[in-house]
């Protein structure tokens, strides 16, 4: 790194280049929409391919962006070289997922040491109105010195 | 009903109709394997399409598998015409999701006549074996009487 | 009702009777502290009565009145008549309970016809300063034409 | 230790000593009625004092002796010297606690070195006959090297 390379203090590059391996991701369609030092969205296009029968957005879709964005919030707080898990997480599904568009924002309740507090709003949104559909609150896991597992 | 009507005592031919709607299942690679009362299991092939960023299968993808699998052993024991939906899941995370397969097995714990409890247990197989990675547990609704969500 | 009867716009003389009601309340030593529509405040002094093995704050303690501040916020925004019951609650534990006082204030997050998720933050206070102490999130059941469950 | 000191190879002294510590349970009445390695039950006679608005047994009460029993389930399968704190737990509420008495069985379901996962199937007990009221999945953390958190 030179005296010209972008700085990422609020660990934004970390994020997007962990976020592009993931995948899950790619398939259902997500995107990255902003990352901030304990925040971060995640947007999901609905469709059928990530529907469930009655043609709603599948609850596994939701939990999926619900998750990495609980995930990735959790993770800008992190020490650098450490990596980010999942180690348990619950959701309430409040709505159906019905609109043009899912979003999920996930912000950190408590940072620590070994386990971190997070949790995620999401929201459908349709005609441009947000409805919140669903809260998912997570136990993340900082995995340190371990080399497969670093983000 | 006449003779020549098909017998589905287990419910089996509901829950592969309603699996087959569900777009996320297709586009995740997931499929039905089997289906008995109060017992539903999917299987997913491990892959990048549904990886996190360190190459394990993505939590969001496991509790998907896991959500369907709680949801349609729910669905077998609930009356002709009603629908299931999700009303909370939570999951644990035991290990990482690694292996050439995760297998979902989804139980009924307790049918009630609005909410009906289940867990999944989910598996990875790796080389043959079998490993436990997630344990899920559901609180499924029971929907009836709404034209879009029957099953 | 008469023109002299007391008004009770927030439902706080409901809930006050309910929460009498409650016997665990006063075993543990628990106070209502205030009510208002969505939001309630229950009080627990710290004390070797609800204590765990180390000295803490015993979880289950914590729990007990995270809960019924849960479910006297949802019963708040509930139809006379209509009582309330846990359908399920998860509680995360962010530091161990050490203080003078443990404080939870239960709100509610979306008010359903059947189904009302509220969270309960609790603090513990101590030397005058509040800290985070857990966060419970909980599906309350509005639970109407049952005799006996009644609020 | 000498060669007439008592044995304890399922933890039994270990967990008893603990549990008489938790001044809870002596305040709610409950009683540790047996503990084999990763196996721990409670029993809490039904009484007002245990009791929520309606007369049925608080949630509270049932995940405080629910939450006791996973956490002392997790302690049989911990080294010598560590303590068990609580993470998260989750309850779901089956049925009502209708009863003499209300019995909760913990049980490991993965024992990690940091992370324990156990599970607590909670019965109530009425005219001999048991009925499950609820279950309590609760992640637990094994806690070495705190002078106040040992076991």
């Amino acid at each position: 790194m030179n005296d010209t390379a972008p700085k990422d203090p609020g660990g934004e590059a970390r994020v997007r280049a962990s976020f592009a391996a993931q995948g899950l991701m790619e398939t259902l369609g997500a995107s990255l929409v902003s990352v901030s030092p304990g925040l971060v969205e995640i947007a999901l296009p609905a469709s059928r391919a990530v529907s469930q029968q009655h043609g709603f957005v599948h609850a596994g879709a939701i939990a999926s962006i619900a998750d990495s964005a609980a995930g990735y919030a959790a993770l800008t707080l992190m020490p650098p070289g450490a990596g980010v898990l999942t180690a348990e997480f619950k959701i309430n599904l409040l709505a159906p997922g019905i609109g043009e568009r899912i979003v999920a924002r996930g912000r950190v309740v408590k940072a620590g040491r070994t386990l971190t507090l997070a949790q995620t709003d999401v929201f459908a949104v349709r005609d441009g109105t947000e409805k919140q559909i669903a809260l998912l609150t997570a136990t993340l896991m900082t995995v340190a010195g371990r080399d497969r597992v670093s983000d």
